[in-house]
């Protein structure tokens, strides 16, 4: 099975609205994972590194110059503007891992997950849910970080994204966060036993053996 | 999440060749499982009881003639006949398992799961793989039951059974069992994590909220 499964790598998307936990889940996915078989897509960046930013481990970081050429190359599987700095998912970068034979873990917002979908139709793309949006009020809210203005857009935002749902392979309701990425542990591991097109090669090994 | 995965049960077929350890990978996975929440499918039979064995717990058994008039009724995901006995999976009492929330485990032949797969296309196809055709050999001879003539017939069944696995959703290698069976409990979490038509009564119930 090992030999099957480890073939080639998966793209995993996890995705949701703002404050559904999927920074959290997607970092205890990592941590509870072989660094050999998974690892955390890396994004490139023209925003300048922060004291202790390592390049190429919390981002690519890059010119302007050097971001608009990856685009102009059809070089990212998503990438957009945020606050006058682009942020994108280097396609190369990823391939490399999946041809590897190594999981990659896009954590992304919906917009994202929909850009990435076009480009790699193959991620399994798993969105993930406030158990509801009263909750998702409380944690928007117990941040601090925003104004009851901005919260109240950006449930607004979030009731308009759950129709996306349907793009999306699987949906994890993060309410017991144990609870959530051991489910979304379980469709990493399901989705490594899917039936594919690989499975003729193993029907061969089989039929060698007699 | 948990109203959502209960809806409605859904039909894990676990199906393959004859000495994959289907049967030992279900009664783990029965044994584990929440009995409000999973059952073996259970058959119907002309077979008449051996002793110990109970009405609806082992087998439901019927007369030929009650037999005949399922046939007739379309009342059969699946039915064949054994050394003169017949056994079938009586449809009825699968989908009332499965409107009452609860998933229902069929253990099955490959034969019969292609079957049950044209009657209830919707059902989840499991193939168990025994790691290698040398160890399929080692176990078949191991049980002590059949002739080399019989096993060699076996396996060469099972070769013509692997093209097959296509058909199928799932492949689980039964190399260690533990790891098999922790393979199927993951589909099983994973299938109930899937995005189907239900989706929209959650989104509903989120829109309502506000």
């Amino acid at each position: 099975m090992e030999a099957y499964a480890q073939h080639t790598g998966k793209l995993f998307i996890i995705s949701g609205p703002s404050g559904a936990g999927k920074g959290t889940i997607c970092k205890r996915l990592i941590e509870d994972s072989d660094p050999d078989r998974m690892e955390l897509s890396v994004s490139m960046t023209t925003r300048p590194p922060r004291k202790g930013e390592v390049d190429g481990v919390s981002y690519y970081f890059v010119t302007m110059e050097q971001f608009r050429e990856n685009v102009l190359a059809d070089g990212f599987l998503e990438h957009a503007e945020v606050y006058g700095n682009c942020y994108g998912t280097p396609k190369a970068k990823v391939i490399e891992k999946l041809e590897a034979g190594i999981d990659v873990v896009l954590e992304i917002d919906i917009q994202g997950a929909m850009n990435v979908k076009k480009a790699y139709p193959d991620g399994i793309f798993i969105f993930i849910l406030p158990p509801s949006m009263s909750i998702l009020r409380k944690r928007l809210t117990g941040r601090g970080t925003d104004s009851m203005d901005i919260i109240d857009m950006r449930l607004s935002k979030t009731l308009g994204e759950l129709s996306y749902i349907e793009e999306y392979d699987y949906v994890v309701v993060n309410g017991e966060l144990e609870e959530a990425v051991d489910r979304v542990k379980a469709i990493v591991v399901a989705e490594h036993s899917r039936v594919t097109e690989n499975i003729n090669e193993l029907i061969e090994r089989y039929k060698e053996e007699i």
